[in-house]
């Protein structure tokens, strides 16, 4: 069943690669992120009154997760960061499709949006929307710091999911203050995979990897769409955790704390949660975002 | 009267067109700028004591408002944020002014500038000066992005009343921080204005527009002058809410919301808040202030 | 025995000044940023298991600190953001540094970093650091800015001190928010250090002082690592106290406040605190801080 999924979204991606951008693939984007606004509204505000109340807010801080991955990127290259307000066609998709998600009649596009068969098709579209973020990242990236491979990493995961970094600077927009919940302290599934493909991008450009363009990009695509589904179909929500788990457990502190506990033995130690210490994050990080809210 | 009031507004503002921008307008606006800093940290910190113990901070604060227009402007079109800093002579007659309202003896320079007459000579002149920073950054946003629209209208709000999007982080250099009072969730009228005037400028770039620059700039003036006077004498704080709750009403979840109701009837929905949208926002804006202090 | 210090130092300075700075003076910086991050961590989470639990953001948190007067010097000259990352040797050093700091099995480099004359080594070698990194940044702020002194100083200070005012950023970045515990608030020895050294740099650099470049150099390396000494053995922290104290008794409302309590005697006024303003600072911001969090 599992090689049956990849080949066909191997010719789904392949067929998808020849389109356009424009209409689509971003109106999936844009599709995504203004529900992202207004499912965050309705869950910290308790009601769907906040895209009445504040509209002009609400529509900002959509535009802002819409074109977070160019916001972020410009913000570290040193390039105004209104760039990617200058083209009136993007805008204007954007702000219809947070007009018809925030003020349908009866909810209905949100709606629709998130009717299973549609929101799956969303999700794909998006996927392979982010892989051509992340690869014109990397090669502007590229082109402008050749030597710097962390630069080239960190915008190609901007342009992949520089929506879950600026969620910090969208809630402020929306008068509200998360600090414990930022990206960096609970890095998501799409952040990691974010960091994978730019890497696998940058060697490419580097030409250390063994294979051509074409299997590069239409593997990205294949690993986060397959990923996108296992975790909406089979619950698997982040494939990294066991590695980085292990990774943890050998350099970041397991060894070293399991040393300390051997010699001294008797004296339990507070840190006693080192080898799932990645496991338990995520609960430590709701117990603080609680308290701060 | 008003007829009266108009006249004699335009040939004050003809006549002070003429003048050099730089003693007296510039003045003004330090004036106003420093006095909010002073005000909001006498509310804030309950006492005057502010500017006694922290001189630093204080000073930053209202420097930071008083060039927040060229600062948030820079820092959207990626120029250096030091910029407005390079002219000693301004920095030195706003350094002057923060001094003289905040340490003259007997408080006598704030209340001075806080004397109905002169202050509303003060708030007059100000708004001269908002018109002027409007168009002078109108104009070089036109020329930077000829064709975006969108940030041609925010250099130009920026320019005009960037304080108030400066006013989080003004009270962030002074350890206050209170996301859920800002410019984007409730618009004051300055903002609107703002606005409204960047938009007519812009149509007189573009060509659009059936009158002269002078009367154009003579009217956004009078238009300012004339809120701000209403504002002081009458208390009409915003001209333009009318006009939006019908805007909301009609296209912004009130036809909507009007339309669930009907539908579901019996059931009162918890949005029924929707058709003054706006007038309750700034009651909304306050409990959640309340809460976050 | 301060004029025997004092010359110790000089000598101890000379030799110094030739060595190269890669390998050793970035390595004192970045195991007393690395150190000042885990302290905080430990302080404020209650535990040592935050670099456990949020490997990623512990390491971005202590890059942020080590690069911190590049990036804060290029956000205010609008320079890329990401230009420290530029240098792989740096970050490999920087890294290197915070894994041993964090990870090493007994958090035994740790506690040799903080062992007394180890701590002592590393204080002065740091303070050599600093004077270069003002030096340079006031080189290269006089350079774009030749008339604008207060740019200079400005980068000078984010080049000496900059991880002070970065600190609030680091610590959103561990999901942590103090925004009463800021710099500019309540100005450590090390921000007024560097402001006073900047302007001797400033002031060398117009040509106004009487001195060659040598003496002004080696005279900033004896005061920064003098103070530090005083601080670390006799346990003077602040030596600019007594000077402030008096300017601001003189000019910033002290006085002021003196003859408003002359004329309205019998009736206490609250900021009775004035003439000891930058004494009582500190337990003010301390109270602010713990009602924050």
């Amino acid at each position: 069943m599992m090689s049956d999924i990849s080949s066909t979204i191997m010719e789904v991606s392949k067929t998808l690669q020849r389109v356009n951008m424009y209409p689509f693939f971003d109106a999936a984007h844009y599709i995504l992120m203004c529900s992202i606004v207004k499912e965050d509204t309705a869950q910290s505000a308790g009601t769907s009154a906040f895209s009445r109340r504040h509209p002009f807010a609400c529509w900002l801080a959509s535009m802002l997760m819409c074109f977070s991955g160019s916001i972020l990127g410009n913000l570290l290259i040193g390039e105004p960061l209104v760039t990617p307000f200058k083209h009136h066609r993007d805008i204007l998709l954007a702000t219809a499709i947070w007009y018809v998600i925030n003020y349908f009649p009866f909810d209905l596009a949100y709606k629709v949006a998130k009717f299973a068969p549609v929101h799956l098709v969303v999700c794909i579209v998006k996927e392979v929307h982010r892989t051509r973020k992340i690869y014109d990242g990397v090669g502007v990236a590229y082109k402008l710091y050749p030597n710097a491979y962390l630069i080239v990493i960190a915008i190609g995961v901007f342009k992949g999911s520089g929506y879950l970094e600026m969620r910090l600077f969208e809630r402020l927009i929306r008068g509200i203050w998360i600090p414990a919940s930022n990206e960096f302290l609970q890095p998501s599934f799409a952040t990691k995979a974010s960091v994978f493909i730019s890497l696998a991008f940058l060697l490419e450009k580097i030409g250390n990897v063994p294979s051509t363009h074409e299997n590069i990009f239409l593997g990205a695509i294949m690993f986060l769409v397959y990923f996108k589904l296992s975790s909406m179909i089979i619950g698997i929500h982040d494939p990294f955790l066991p590695f980085e788990n292990i990774f943890c457990s050998l350099f970041l502190g397991g060894l070293a704390d399991a040393l300390k506990r051997a010699t001294t033995s008797g004296k339990p130690i507070q840190a006693s949660a080192a080898p799932n210490n990645n496991g338990s994050s995520s609960t430590a990080g709701k117990t603080k975002e609680k308290k701060n809210e």
